[in-house]
C-alpha cells in the first residue's frame, strides 16, 4: 500500500484502482488529472456516472440499455423489424451498430450458457426472447452472433432447439479468417472451418 | 461516434474518455462495470472524485498534496529533517516513499523550467524552497531528484546556483544502469555516464 500524503487522494486512488484493467498507476494518474480539473468538470464527471446509474433502464423488448421503456433500435421505424441478432452483452449491439453493416432489431441475453460459471438457460433473457418470435409474426429471421467458443456453440444450439419450432430461417455469423490476418499464423480449426464454409467466389464477398 | 442506444451512456462514457490514457472501447468498458456495481459504491466512487477536488489542500510548506495546512511527512516527527527532496511532481514523492529508502523531508516543484513549454522558474515552487533553507537552521542537504532529462538538467542547474550561496551540501540522484538491465541494450550517454561517475565496489552498493 503507497504512502500517500492525503487520505482523500488515498480514497480516490482507490476507488479508481477497483475498475477493472486500471492498476493504482493508473488510478493515481487519473485522479491526479481530475484534480487539476475546474469544478464544474469534475461535477459533471462524477454526475454522469450517478445519472446513468440512478435513471438507465433496459429496454423492454431486447433488453438493450435504453432511456426509456423502449430503446432507440426498437423504436426506430427504420430499422428493418424482421430481423432478430442475438447477442451476449450491450457492447455486442455496439460493437455490430458500429459496423453499420446490420439494420435489424436486438435482443440481448445477458449473458451466455456457461455450467462452469453456474449460468443456465433460465439466467439468461431466453423466454423474452421466444416470446418475441411467438407473438410477432413479422420476424423471419433470428441471427445467433456469440461468442466463437464453447459457451457460445452451447447457448447457439440451445436457442436453436427453442427457435427451430417456430419455422422461421436461423442463421450463425460467418466463422473463418479474420480480414487482414495471413492464413499461416490461423489456429488450425478456423482455418478448416473455413475451408469447409468456403463461400462460391464473388467480388462483394471479399474485401 | 458511436451509435449508443442510451444518451446517459453515452455521456457517461465521454466523461470516461477524456481521461488522460483511456479510450473510447476502455471507457465503455469501465462505466458498464460500473452500471453492475450497487448504490452504495457508486456514490462512494463519484463523491471520492468530488470530496478530493473540493477540500484537498497542499501543504504550506512542501506543497506536497494533503489534507491539512501541513501535510503528514512535514508534521510528522519521525521524518529527517536535515534533508530536502527536490521533486518535480506529487507522483514523484509516491514514487520515492515507496521505496522506503527515504525519510527526509520533501519540496515538490510543480513542473520543471521548460522554455518549449513556456515553464520559467518564476512558474514554479522554487522561492519557498528558497526560502525554507534561508530560514531553517536544521537543513544540511539538498536532494535534486528530477528527471534525467535536458529540462531536469536545466532545473538542477538553476537550483543548485540558488543553493550553493547557503554553503549547504546539494546532491543530484544517481544516474547509470538500471538494476536488471543488461549493458548491451543501455544507451550510450547512461553507460558512459555510469563508467565516468563509478563507485567503490562494496557490498552494500550492489543488489
Amino acid at each position: 500500500m503507497e504512502n500517500f500524503s492525503s487520505k482523500l487522494l488515498q480514497a480516490a486512488v482507490e476507488e479508481f484502482s477497483r475498475l477493472p484493467g486500471i492498476g493504482r498507476k493508473t488510478a493515481l494518474r487519473l485522479v491526479l488529472h481530475l484534480l487539476r480539473q475546474d469544478s464544474d468538470t469534475i461535477n459533471r464527471f462524477s454526475e454522469s456516472v450517478v445519472k446513468l446509474h440512478q435513471n438507465v433502464v433496459y429496454c423492454s423488448r431486447c433488453h438493450n440499455i435504453s432511456d426509456r421503456e423502449l430503446c432507440e433500435i426498437c423504436g426506430s421505424p427504420r430499422r428493418d423489424s424482421s430481423v432478430i441478432c442475438v447477442v451476449e452483452d450491450i457492447r455486442d449491439v455496439i460493437a455490430i451498430e458500429n459496423t453499420g453493416q446490420y439494420h435489424g432489431l436486438y435482443h440481448v441475453l445477458g449473458g451466455i450458457i456457461s455450467p462452469m460459471d453456474g449460468i443456465g438457460p433460465a439466467d439468461l433473457n431466453i423466454d423474452s426472447l421466444v416470446y418475441r418470435i411467438g407473438n410477432d409474426k413479422d420476424i423471419s429471421e433470428v441471427i445467433l452472433a456469440l461468442s466463437t467458443t464453447m459457451e457460445g456453440d452451447t447457448t447457439n444450439f440451445y436457442l436453436y432447439r427453442k427457435i427451430n419450432p417456430f419455422s422461421i430461417k436461423v442463421s450463425v455469423i460467418a466463422r473463418g479468417i479474420a480480414i487482414g490476418d495471413e492464413l499461416e499464423y490461423a489456429d488450425e480449426v478456423t482455418l478448416g472451418r473455413s475451408i469447409i464454409h468456403r463461400t462460391e467466389y464473388d467480388k462483394s464477398s471479399i474485401r
